[in-house]
């Protein structure tokens, strides 16, 4: 017989609603209750998706006895309020990175919980993208990792507003890259160089990223804010007996063959289009973690060495050096 | 204000839990009625999907007021009777494909419905495969269509049983090739051969047809019902002026590099992968036409097309000749 | 010791002067005569490749004592004189294809000479092609074969002059396909049926062949006289434990990216460069079976077996029905 | 009239047998003379390739009045003697990079020849790759550039003497790709990083190289002495308005097609097959430039500033800091 895990969900806008999406496909949980500030929209969230209870207050979904795991989408700036409550009131908690801006307070809550990974688990969506799963999954076959190369570029460069809110390149975009780079290597930083420039926004908009890990694996990453061309989301992992390389999804499978040449279609537009099934997959390794009694696979250890090396980078940047971690 | 389209479906096999899956992907429609011969299939099926009503006598749907449109998926013996029962109480009707094995019946049936192309729908699944649809609306920019190539492979040969059952492998296989090469070519078969060979089981499970239509274009199709790298289904039109071509699907995007070779994933294992999208397709296109009141895409009419076309490869094969239709 | 073959060249046209650049390609031959009825082109030609000794008159290359093998180059209806006389004169022969346009004559030479598949090679250059070599060389990987498919597709039609003298798309063009049909299924045909289409000129130019072979293999081989995107050259051999299939080779190896799409190269323009490197290793195939003392690998059974299929399909077509052989 | 340009060879081993194979794929030139201290070598290379006169002593060569360029593809220490001797002695130079180890003689005999640009080419030979020279040909399409990414990998490390006397990872292999990014990136160095680790010899033979430029441009090159699925060349430039990259040439164009993937062949082996056609095209520049009058399209200046990029990387690995140039 199979257990039922009972969920809430906490903060309904775009990730929220991703997440609903993503929960709908699984199996053996039951959406018991929903809250977000706009009345409207949790009620309607609710309605469509025919969950029982729907509030305006947070704390009414923290507080519901029968709700065993919570999904904490709100704003970052409530994050690691809602996730402390959470954790007081005996939930299990998804909480979307970045869990706070500030690492002396993650550190912190690292500190006030022992078992803080069997209870906490971070959205580092792109661990669960199958296909970067399978290429990490498959390691083995390179023998011993010496670089990882990861590619990480958005469609088009945001506004100079939201630009200005992300904290910037690093914290906003290559902290995904960051924490794919420790995924991969299994390791610590040891040294890590930004170097960038400005093209499209006033802040640094495309950077190259060198790491160097403790068990001598070297990384590069390359972000940029544009990609005329689409979402470009690739992994290359070479080792001493052979290499593995994640590629991009087309949008359709079609070649056509002109005078001048062979056209294929484009990529995935975007996150939404390219990760869609990483957030499905995200869901199911939380609750398999839960019902196997786990570490879950992405703690807020990660959520901590991923915030470092980011602001790593923004030293690295600024002062024109090598940081040494 | 959107109208919701209230829906039936008749038979609730493997093809019917697809068509449902597919119903669920879509906005402003209610299933409100199931049934199946098994009252557990019927019961477990409509609870799951929180479906208000459910009966082991097909009748019961047919005759329900509120019904507007019914989905039958029932046994291909079954077809003809619901699908008239069904014309005979005002549905609209989307019926699986065969329509039926006689193709007089099929003949009689359009004649009795000079509106039939407004009212029925027949399931030609991959007309609406995202891949297929894009090739054929950009046919226009090959020119005049000169060749169209289709290979269709199965994963793995039948049973003796089914295979028997099944009505060969051109009734069974080939008639999604064959209303393909219609769907395509956009213009009547005029000669038609088919060449095969028995590999798998005892009757002919390797063929190739050879069609040429009334406009000029000459088609290939290649059958066989095993392909031990997976479901291999692949389109490529020639025209005067360029080529399209439809490739496979990946299972995933991973590239691993060894010493002798680089290896890429194999294809989609079959159908319910490869072409899971264009049974949402079909159904976004039937419901679209009800309200916009035009003809459905795929008709009666395709079905006997296609099921002549199939006659006249089995005829082809056992007489060694070349059919004049 | 390696021993020195001397060779002569006869007719210095297009087809002979791409041999000559072949030859030149080996090592332990020296090209010591050639002819040409042009005195001016078989003078510049032994000047510019530094060949001791040339004629208008070919029967001086064949009576030339120490000449050991003789390439003839000249236009199709010289080739069976001169195959003869140089085989009355004790050289070894390669041929450029067709032997002859006459089956009977071709029949006639296999029986005057028993010992002839030691002593003449026909010129059926894409069996050495390295890509086409290789599939065959790995066809025991995909266990039996049941289907091959093969697509041939020339740039741009030929002039209508071209097109009348040349014999017809089934003696020019598919000639080398069915020749490949034959090396690859290694089986003889029993069955052919060819349809066909006319699109650019007065004569078919765009035909579908479709042969059954003696031991079960069902192939296919598409031909059209125009392909915009370039010249088409692509094999595919499908097996119950497998599939191989030879891709085009692209001009370049460069992508663009931009907002639609992917871009790639078209293809190697024609045969010419296309088939580059089967003429080099057509000659060291010639040299080596004569120093192997080896039957050689394309005989004049070889060449009268597709004239064979190229006449069938022309019958097929004519008599709009399947040939058997 | 075409002028014919009579050249000398001086170093007969490996590369210069390379450069040689090349030369006679060209028009309108002789190869006059070669010199090796090998008298064997010498003599066996002139009777091969039928050139008239040989020595052991290069000062023949170079004294010879009737030649008009020499190929100096001595070992380094001989590289600055020669050019200046050839330099006095009005010939045209071809030099093997590196033009020497020392970057103040260079910068000393660039001072002492105003016009050395048209007097002396370094061999620089993957600019002249024709995927390469495309790619900067085409580089407009992608508006403005703003990441370079180069990969360059050895199929199998040196042994530890030749690495030892090779002068180190950046001087001997990095350095092919320092060029490659001024030649792409059209602009001078001004910031430069080096990362790595050793793997497979005492000494640095994996290796990230991060080039920030002057004009905004940022690249990375990524350096393996191994990389066991072959000789992997890449190139990849991002603009704001698309993206061009330069992928590895495949072996063969076979596909095969197993229960468990795709496999494709492997990479051409080494750089003598790679790079073979960018030899011949660096010859064509060379004689071009020559009988034209223009600079020649790689310089001592070139050699110069890869020079000091590679010395910048060395300084940088040891010292473990950004080097500003």
């Amino acid at each position: 017989m199979e257990t039922i895990l009972n969920i809430g969900v906490i903060g309904l806008g775009r990730i929220g609603q991703i997440h609903l999406s993503a929960l709908k496909a699984l199996k053996n949980i039951n959406i018991t209750a929903v809250s977000d500030t706009s009345p409207e929209l949790a009620r309607k969230t609710a309605e469509k998706n025919r969950i029982p209870k729907f509030y305006t207050d947070y704390h009414n979904v923290l507080h519901q006895q029968d709700i065993d795991a919570v999904w904490i989408c709100s704003p970052t700036s409530y994050h690691m309020a809602q996730v402390r409550e959470a954790l007081e009131n005996n939930k299990y908690v998804f909480c979307e990175k970045p869990l706070d801006k500030d690492r002396t307070k993650i550190q912190s809550l690292i500190n006030s919980y022992p078992d803080l990974s069997r209870r906490l688990m971070i959205g580092f969506n792109r661990r669960f993208d199958p296909d970067f799963a399978a290429a990490k999954a498959s390691i083995k076959k390179i023998g011993k990792p010496t670089i990882i190369k990861i590619t990480s570029r958005d469609p088009f460069p945001p506004s100079t507003e939201y630009s200005r809110l992300s904290g910037g390149i690093y914290n906003d975009m290559s902290i995904h890259d960051l924490d794919m780079a420790c995924f991969i290597s299994e390791s610590d930083a040891e040294q890590v160089i930004a170097i960038g420039s400005k093209n499209y926004t006033k802040d640094t908009d495309t950077t190259l990223i060198t790491i160097k890990f403790k068990n001598g694996i070297i990384c590069n990453i390359d972000n940029s804010r544009k990609a005329s061309y689409g979402y470009d989301q690739r992994l290359e992992i070479l080792g001493d007996k052979g290499m593995i390389s994640v590629e991009n999804k087309r949008v359709n499978h079609l070649c056509y063959y002109s005078e001048n040449s062979m056209e294929s279609s484009v990529f995935e537009p975007f996150f939404l289009e390219r990760y869609k099934e990483s957030y499905i997959e995200e869901a199911k390794a939380f609750i398999t973690s839960i019902k196997e009694k786990k570490e879950f696979p992405s703690t807020a250890e990660d959520a901590l060495k991923a915030s470092v090396l980011a602001n790593a980078c923004e030293q690295s940047l600024e002062k024109q050096k090598l940081i040494f971690l």
